[in-house]
Order: structure tokens, then C-alpha cells, then sequence
């Protein structure tokens, strides 16, 4: 567990000065096998699923329990989640696929915030923070770019500085990424729509791509055993067609009612997280 | 304690039910008394101010200290505060003045959320959900109008219904008001904003004048004994130039800061909240 702590910190010093730095990876998949090793300790509890066609289980140590973890995207062979990382890493898409991908990266994920449920109670800030430097790895690393956390406004009179979720900005005559990272999103996603319309105002629309990475929207009744998935698709709906658009959401696992929303008005692009590795370079270059 | 805690909920459960019921009133001096009695048993700590013009004390239980407590609001003597309530029951305005209504209420609203902070460790809710019925009470009674907390929203194919602070609908052809209720904004303050822009989307810029109502913005370093204030007003200025236009901001303990707003572009009223009492009739007739 200190172990882990340590490569997480690690990862953390590295991260503010050189997102791009090639032993961050090495670290991002150390901390995956130290977290896996720790996992294998503790008993798999089954979960009640209320989400249809989703199984899912929880890590017990004594009275606590971990997050729930999808049976079906997680794997249990830490070689197969590195062979398939590795492949991202050599840049050999065409040996992988966005599935496998997906259930890779969602494994080393919800590996390392599972152990933080185990040793430390309530702690969702240590998490959270994880899965922020974990996305933007990749992002930085499909786009060999650094991001950056806050912007400049010019406008007129006033001149200040905008605080906002990971930027990467692609050069001029391309469009920007704007990059909000959560482990879920509940009543709170209005913000990521609220940022993006601050980005169009004071940039212009279209300048600025909103992509929003998340990794579930599970929520467990511990004494019931139970597992469900918040979610809010109308007032989604309402955000996309009143506030801005979002351009891309990404999940590692994805809820079934945000998937619905890809095919209904007004169209908000829902996929798996695995999709991105396929499309970024499209996406970036048709702007 | 248990006294304070009995007469809160007897409070939720009647506004739920009929906010204008003059119970309600009552058990608010009922709940002051009380917490004015406990309150007085403890010893009051002054604290270093790094705000201008502003001195703050804390009262002291043991170890826990309560929120920071402005002096120059903070009414020592409580039938002082009962008289100017009073004032206001009876709708005698012109008895008594903006500054002595913020003064008299924000006694009232600081003693029930200090003695929360001695009692009971980290429960930020309470005080929150109280500070809530507390200003609704004060807005449905000078509108006579009770408050409802989601609206319908129909859209051609969409219909759903949109969760919402309170509202206040003064009827057809009347303005509406949204209205915001937090004892202090920090960073999640941009959802105020946004909520009011997908109201004027759904239903047509100016039909909601958005009101939001704080407690205060300070924050006390325990350690050290010294009280800031937390102000973001660059990114007030943005969130009003690009998301939506607030029509007032009223706060209880008034930050420095935010009054500058009034001054500059774009122009963000922020008054004290006794100013409500005396403009709310020009406001809703005007629309």
C-alpha cells in the first residue's frame, strides 16, 4: 500500500514537469501490478445488479469495501492488460482493438482506486486526482503534446488568467482539447458544460473541442449489496442544446442511458474510451 | 442542543408543506433563542483578519472552534434582533433600515450554523439546508408566494422536468425568479450561472431574474487563528459576460471584493441582503 502511494506520488512530481516523460508510463504500469498483487489478498464479493446486463463485484477487506467493479471489463491476467497497453505505447493499434482497450485501461484504473477504498476510508480526493493524471497521460501521449491548467482572457479592459480542467492546445489553425477528467459525474457535470460555454465566449465557439472523460457513474448500497447507475440523461440534454456542446464523452464504462443519447436530439457523442485511440487523429485534423 | 436541532426539523417539515404558515416564523426566533442561550456559554476567540476593514471572532468549544464571526454584524443582543424582525413580520420597513435587517438576520443564520460547528464535527449539510429554509422563508414571505424546486420543461419531442433551486412564479406576465441559496459559492458558484442559462434558454432570456443568496466568503485557518476572504471576482466577470447575467447577488456578511462588481463591466449588482426587503416590489413590477 505505501508502495503504492510512493509511485503515485511519483507519478504526481513527474506529471507538473513533463507529462510527455517516458518513465511515467513505466510508473503508471507499476503501480498497476503492485495494486493487482494487493487486490489478489482480499475476497471478491458479488454484487445485486440493478443495471441491466451488468455484472459486478466488490474487493472486501475486513468491513470495508472497494468500489464496484465490472465483471465484464475487468481482467483478471495482469500480463494481458500490459500486453495490450503495450501495444498503445508502440503505437500498434492495429494489434488491439477499442474493447480491449477500454477493459485495459479501466483495469488499471479502477485497480488503483480500489486499493485507496480499501486503505483509506473516504478518501475520494487521492482517487480522483489518479484518474485525472491517468487520462491526461494518454491524451498526451496520442497527441505529443503538454497540457496546460489555465488559459489567458484577453477582452478589451480587462485582462486575467481562466483556471480550467487540462487544455491542449494543438497550434494555430487547430482546434484546442478542452479535457474535464472525473470518476463520475452526478449533479456536478453542469460545470463541465458551464466551462466549455466560458471557452466559446471568450475564444469562439468550435475553438475549442469538449471532450469529458469519466470512468463509471456506479453507486453502491453497502448494506444491500447492491449496485446501481446514476444518471441524468434529460438534463444532459438540456446542457448540449442550452449551455454548449460537448464534443466527445468518454467512459470506461460506459452507462447504457448515456449510450442512448448518441442516437436521439440534440446528438451527444457517448463511446467507450477505447474509441479515442482510433479517432483522435481524425477528429484533430478535421477540427 | 437536541432543543436547536428538534425545532430545525419541525421547520423543514412545515415548509415543505406551506412556507408561509407564521409558525414557521416563530420557531426561527424560537431556534435564534436557543442558540443565542448555548452560544453564550462558550468564550469567543478573536481572530487575525487579513480583510481589510473587517475583525472576526470564533466561539470556542474545547477545541472545536465555530465559524468565523463578523463583529460589526454580529447582534449581541437578541431582543435587539427580535425587535427588528419584528419589523419585518409586521411590515413596518420603514421602522428600521437595510443595515440593521442584514444585521439582525445575519445573526440569526451565523448562531444556528456556529452551534452546528461546535456540536457536531464536519456537517456541512445541516447549516447548508438550514441557511436554505432560512432565505426562502424571508423571499416567499415579502412575495406571499410559495417557492416550488423544479419546473416543467417542454421542448417539441422532449418533455421531462428540470430539478431547480428554489423558484418563485409571481405569475403570467410577471417576471420569475431563480433563486440560489448558499452559505458560500467558491468554485462550484459557475453551476448558479449555468443553471440560470438553461432556464433562459428553456423559457426565454429575462423571464427568471436569477437572485443569489451567500452567507459570507471567509475561511479560518485553524491552526493559525487567521480569517481570509475567498473571492473569485475575475471569474464572476466571465461567468456574466458568457454564460448568463445574474440580476442580483445578496450576501449576508458582504466580501469586499464583490462590491467592486457593482463598478465595473459587465455591472453585477451585489448588495446586502437587508437591500432585498426594501427593492423586491420595485423589482418584480419593474420586471
Amino acid at each position: 500500500m505505501e508502495t503504492a502511494i510512493a509511485i503515485y506520488n511519483k507519478i504526481r512530481v513527474l506529471s507538473k514537469t513533463d507529462i510527455l516523460n517516458p518513465q511515467i508510463s513505466e510508473l503508471f504500469i507499476e503501480i498497476y501490478r503492485v495494486c493487482s498483487e494487493i487486490l489478489q489478498l482480499y475476497s471478491r464479493i458479488p454484487l445485486v445488479s440493478k443495471i441491466p446486463d451488468k455484472q459486478y463485484f466488490v474487493f472486501q477487506k475486513e468491513k470495508r469495501n472497494s468500489r464496484a467493479i465490472n465483471v465484464a471489463l475487468f481482467i483478471d491476467d495482469s500480463h494481458e492488460v500490459e500486453k495490450i497497453v503495450g501495444f498503445i505505447f508502440r503505437n500498434q493499434l492495429d494489434f488491439t482493438n477499442p474493447r480491449d482497450i477500454t477493459k485495459a485501461l479501466y483495469t488499471m484504473a479502477i485497480s488503483f482506486c480500489s486499493v485507496i477504498d480499501l486503505f483509506k476510508n473516504g478518501d475520494q480526493k487521492t482517487p480522483g486526482t489518479f484518474f485525472e493524471y491517468f487520462i491526461s497521460h494518454w491524451f498526451a501521449l496520442m497527441l505529443q503534446i503538454q497540457p496546460q491548467v489555465s488559459i489567458d482572457v484577453l477582452n478589451l479592459d480587462m485582462r486575467t488568467s481562466l483556471p480550467t480542467d487540462c487544455i491542449f492546445d494543438l497550434g494555430p489553425n487547430r482546434p484546442k482539447i478542452h479535457l474535464p477528467v472525473k470518476t463520475s459525474t452526478r449533479e456536478r457535470v453542469i460545470q463541465v458544460w458551464a466551462h466549455q460555454r466560458v471557452l466559446d465566449g471568450v475564444y469562439g465557439t468550435g475553438r475549442f473541442l469538449g471532450m469529458l472523460v469519466c470512468l463509471a457513474e456506479t453507486k453502491t448500497d453497502k448494506t444491500k449489496l447492491e449496485v446501481t447507475e446514476i444518471c441524468l440523461p434529460d438534463q444532459w440534454r438540456l446542457y448540449q442544446m442550452f449551455i454548449s456542446q460537448m464534443y466527445r464523452v468518454y467512459y470506461l464504462d460506459i452507462p447504457t442511458k448515456y449510450v442512448e443519447l448518441n442516437n436521439i436530439f440534440p446528438p451527444i457523442n457517448v463511446k467507450q474510451f477505447g474509441d479515442f485511440f482510433y479517432e483522435i487523429k481524425t477528429l484533430i485534423t478535421r477540427g
